[in-house]
């Protein structure tokens, strides 16, 4: 009974019994060493990535946003070089290896290996440096001698770090099998080593001592390589030997690179750049010409799985080869609602509060210390501590825009609320702001906006206009296939749902109007804070999350990836209402009236997150704004002729004049008179 | 802000940020004391029932059905008397006080309190019955002092249990607040104690050890009651005084009790029934009418909440009083989609197998043993280790049916498989058997078939008269309302979902033509396997279970009750091939045929679950039986010619004439026929 492509479960059951701990989509984290096996024996093919870390915050920040655009295109790892002069294990500062590996591990949410190399260090120094990498969930190391700093020179140490092979020993010695262990193969014989044949024993060595796999360093003809491994597999080196690949970027880089290798450009290659030395564009064209040719001969040997790629922290050139041979693989399935990072403590990680939707790298941030992640359901993690976000300084939290750049979308001077409304209104509708700039982003949002947005973001549009200014939303969606390419994620054949959702923050006249319309919607949850937290309304459970984006898939129970938690929501509306003045505010000087304007929003307007628990209904949220702002209106016509000034009063239930105290230059009324075009439109 | 009926969240969170550990519909289990107090506090009303053990084997399966159909009516709690001369504290003795209250907490699922009286007993023997009631999940005792044995005379006891008193304090002493402790209440005093004073002073005592309220003796007029909550209450016994009320049902019976409690029966009740002291039907009405103006009177008295029904195991007049009184509340809104048990050991159990949806009990028995249960989804589960099902004389899990009874539905005499598929054809349509007989129930199934079987029965009869006997299933639902009469369950507005679902057994030839099609039904999830458990076949991960019934709850995560688990499976498959044989099987003499043949399919059959994915298109279930048919037609066909008694060949993946050693008496070819009539018909 074996050819009807069942299978049959009752060898394999574990006799203990025991479970998955995730039913879920997420898998086990898997070695990367044995999913280099994995792809081999399957005959897969796959690659990777190298970068070196940059000189600058600004670089860092840049070379994250790279990172962001090209793992999209599905490489195994990235590979980011030690760099000795740039304290490459400090991991508080923003340039430097250790914090780059981190950020693409963590923030980025890729699968990365470390470089680290030993020469003139310790071992207490290379101990603390493999630590910190394993504290940040750095499980691949690329293990180097290295070369003395410029002016130093190369020295033996008695019981010392002197060949890489040491340094194998060492990982093996103090980590064990927890990190996977690359080492660097020379098809070309190492520079320092006298023959290619000693080199060859001394990788053989590196592999003895416990590497995992190999990479080469980059060489120009196919055939090298073939001999390379040929001779590797001769003396019983018997890892994967990853081909080394660097496109020729440009004239100047390849002859630097040279140099460094002391590798000799061959005749044709060099007879071919030669002309066009001084046309970077040709001499690119020419690189990924020349690199897709080599490639296919590799392939063509039958020893190559895998590519890995010198990419000198550039990316054009890079992707149009990976193109051309067909491995840039863009896939537009989201494997989840929510962008996964690739740390291995975080591998069973599946549920997460919309709140942070936007803002994926402070989750990660302020969840870093969990000694579990929710898994199956919300309500089974405890005690949610999230970390303080104070640390503002790290790059990858900041926006990556210039201040100027900033200012550009979010307004030089505000002048009134109508000001900060239509920032959000152009952010949404994608409508240059007064200075003819696109606000490509809000404090708010780490990325652009969500595609899903799109379904509702006229609605956005209008209610942002007129004063409730949306942070975060999705549309309900109710049974829509899980590769459908705006809602789907997960595998194919499931379907996806949610609850319509909306969070906004308004101000205190609205959400005086707010209460009063609510007990129409029973089926709406909501929840509305104030920055100090005292004045904390809702109709939720309190401690009892809602499930808003769920999916149901062929034999496997229900996902359910993401909730509106009540607890999560006070540790959120802190990190929301100081978005207002440590990202926005902070841009106008001290005494501004810009600056004015964003502290009075920041301490007396509300953050409000809507439910609409009837998910294959129309959407309500959106009439419940529509009936605030008539509730509003009613009761500002009812207002009219009493003095500004008075205050929330909180034994008859009602706020009067929420606006009162704001600067007054007409911008309330500005409001007003959207609304009333809205209504006149509406008839 | 206090009038718009929100509320603040701001004071109330833990400030530990402890969860609850349940998401989902479970509560908590509150103490019946907790629950009574609230009822009072809410001015709600409710009832309690009171019932004796019966004296033999039957009467005690008697008894549990008539437990099944009295807590439809919402009692707050069973209540079981402690039978001294019946082995009370014997839960391995079926007629048993402690074996009752067991099934009535664990198998009919309902609150239940166990009297215990200490008259004669050693400490040891208390804290043994009692240890036993902890261990069984009884969390109520009522404490009473007891008669002596008949033919016995009341002695007291230096340091001994003399009083109920020392039984209450014994309780504290030993189990602290584990149990709810009741004690009982005379409101004509005592019959052994001297003076009404004297009893009122020793109630005092019971209650000042501990006892959390009381329970009174029967009475016959309101106005008694009133008198006796006075004079508590004027010494100071302030817990609640629940009136006892006995229907008067029977001429003898209420002359009997009256003596063994020394009561007179007002002149009034007495000149009523003695003109129809023979009348049963009249005396019983005449009690309705007695005690439903006595319960008014108590009611009007402003002093009562709750009701204690002495039934004296009868249901009839107790039901047609609670009718009256408006307190009988059959709520058809199913609370789960499986029944859940009151075991508080179990409170925050929310998910089960599908295996045994029709036979809870067995689940319960066999999972009695857990330290924890599934909450949130199963996956979270470790290790189901499920309890042999061995106990067969356990009167709970027999089917509460005589021998000849269930000869005449499932057949006096079995001639060929045509007659076990009629069995199953008759129990899903209703129709008589051939000796005129409903077929009310096939051993995989405790109750009744489940209403929403309806859906799908026209479909489970065709298939079940051509050979593959159902012994489980659901149709698929897709966002019913939660309080749909048929599929829905758990609280309103909710939308509750299915995947379909199949489980039957048929033979080899069927599941090689099974094989032949599932290919074609990607969505379809099954798993396949043997008696011995060697042949298994599944397409599922062999670990992850599927959940096959979901809701989706205002302000709530998902709850997932039901899956398919592949693990479970394998424990069920035991159970379900037993059945066959234990419960059927067993009905004939050991080398009749009928037996032959029920043994056959329980040596040779398979047991098959399928689950279709794709919940919102139409059930595919039962075209990939039909496509299994055709297929199973043409191998037959092709096989015309070969001899009989060949064999599964495991190389070649073919069965051959599966049904070639089933007892030959054309019954082969009568299923046959039935095909060709389908066929026909569907032409």
């Amino acid at each position: 009974m074996s050819s009807s492509g069942y299978t049959s479960s009752g060898a394999s059951t574990p006799s203990n019994g025991s479970r998955p701990s995730s039913p879920g989509l997420g898998v086990p984290y898997v070695k990367l060493a044995d999913r280099i096996e994995a792809k081999i024996d399957r005959g897969e093919r796959w690659f990777s990535l190298e970068f070196f870390p940059p000189r600058t915050p600004q670089g860092a920040a840049n070379l994250i946003s790279r990172f962001e655009r090209m793992v999209q295109g599905g490489p195994m790892f990235m590979d980011i070089t030690w760099h000795p002069a740039g304290d490459p294990g400090n991991s508080n500062k923003e340039t430097s290896s250790m914090s780059i590996a981190c950020a693409a591990l963590n923030y980025v949410g890729h699968e990365t290996m470390l470089h680290m190399s030993c020469c003139n260090s310790t071992k207490d120094d290379v101990r603390m440096h493999l630590d910190k990498a394993k504290e940040l969930g750095i499980r691949n190391i690329l293990a180097l001698r290295g070369d003395p700093i410029v002016g130093d020179e190369w020295k033996y140490v008695e019981d010392g770090f002197n060949y890489a092979t040491d340094m194998v020993k060492f990982i093996r010695a103090e980590f064990g099998d927890y990190f996977t262990v690359c080492v660097a193969g020379y098809p070309h014989g190492h520079p320092d080593s006298p023959t290619y044949d000693e080199d060859l024993k001394h990788l053989k060595e590196k592999v003895d001592a416990g590497a995992d796999f190999i990479i080469t360093q980059l060489f120009f003809k196919a055939d090298r390589y073939v001999k390379f491994v040929e001779d590797c597999r001769r003396i019983g080196i018997n890892v994967p030997i990853i081909p080394g690949v660097m496109p020729i970027q440009g004239y100047h880089s390849l002859r630097n690179l040279v140099k460094l290798s002391k590798l000799e450009i061959p005749d044709e290659i060099r007879e071919a750049i030669e002309p066009i030395r001084d046309n970077d564009e040709a001499i690119r064209n020419y690189g990924v010409h020349q690199a897709v040719t080599m490639i296919r001969e590799l392939f063509d040997s039958g020893l190559v799985n895998g590519l890995h790629f010198y990419t000198l922290n550039r990316e054009v050139a890079t992707i149009q080869i990976l193109k051309q041979i067909g491995l840039w693989t863009e896939d537009i399935q989201r494997p989840w609602p929510w962008k996964r990072t690739a740390n291995y403590n975080r591998c069973e990680e599946e549920v997460r509060p919309i709140f942070w939707a936007s803002r994926p790298k402070s989750y990660v941030y302020r969840t870093q210390e969990w000694d579990e992640f929710p898994n199956g359901r919300w309500g089974s993690s405890e005690s949610p501590a999230f970390g303080e976000l104070n640390d503002y300084y790290l790059f990858y939290l900041k926006p990556n825009a210039k201040k100027e750049e900033l200012l550009d979308m979010w307004g030089h001077e505000l002048t009134c609320l109508q000001d900060v409304c239509d920032v959000f209104t152009n952010y949404i509708t994608g409508r240059d702001s007064k200075n003819g700039k696109k606000v490509r982003k809000i404090p708010w949002n780490d990325d652009d906006l969500a595609a899903e947005t799109n379904i509702i973001n006229d609605k956005l549009a209008r209610i942002n206009s007129r004063g409730v200014l949306t942070i975060n939303s999705q549309p309900n969606v109710n049974a829509a296939p899980s590769t459908d390419p705006v809602v789907g994620w997960g595998t194919p054949g499931g379907y996806v749902f949610q609850k319509a959702y909306l969070e906004f923050f308004t101000s205190r006249e609205n959400v005086q109007a707010l209460f009063k319309v609510l007990p129409k919607y029973p089926n709406v949850n909501y929840h509305i804070i104030k920055y100090e937290g005292d004045d904390d309304y809702t109709n939720c459970d309190q401690q009892q999350p809602i499930a808003v984006t769920w999916g149901v898939f062929p034999g496997k129970e229900i996902i359910q990836p993401t909730v509106v938690d009540p607890v999560s929501f006070k540790f959120w509306k802190d990190e929301a209402f100081t978005l207002w003045t440590e990202y926005w505010g902070q841009l106008y000087a001290e005494d501004s009236k810009s600056r004015e304007l964003i502290e009075h929003i920041h301490d007396t307007w509300y953050l409000v997150n809507l439910v609409d628990n009837d998910f294959p209904r129309d959407n309500i949220l959106f009439t419940v704004i529509e009936d605030m702002f008539a509730e509003a209106d009613l009761q500002r016509a009812k207002g009219k002729g009493q003095t500004n000034g008075v205050h929330l009063d909180d034994d008859d239930g009602v706020f009067v004049n929420g606006a009162g105290d704001v600067p007054k230059n007409g911008c309330a009324e500005q409001i007003q008179r959207n609304r009333e075009a809205e209504v006149v439109h509406a008839l």
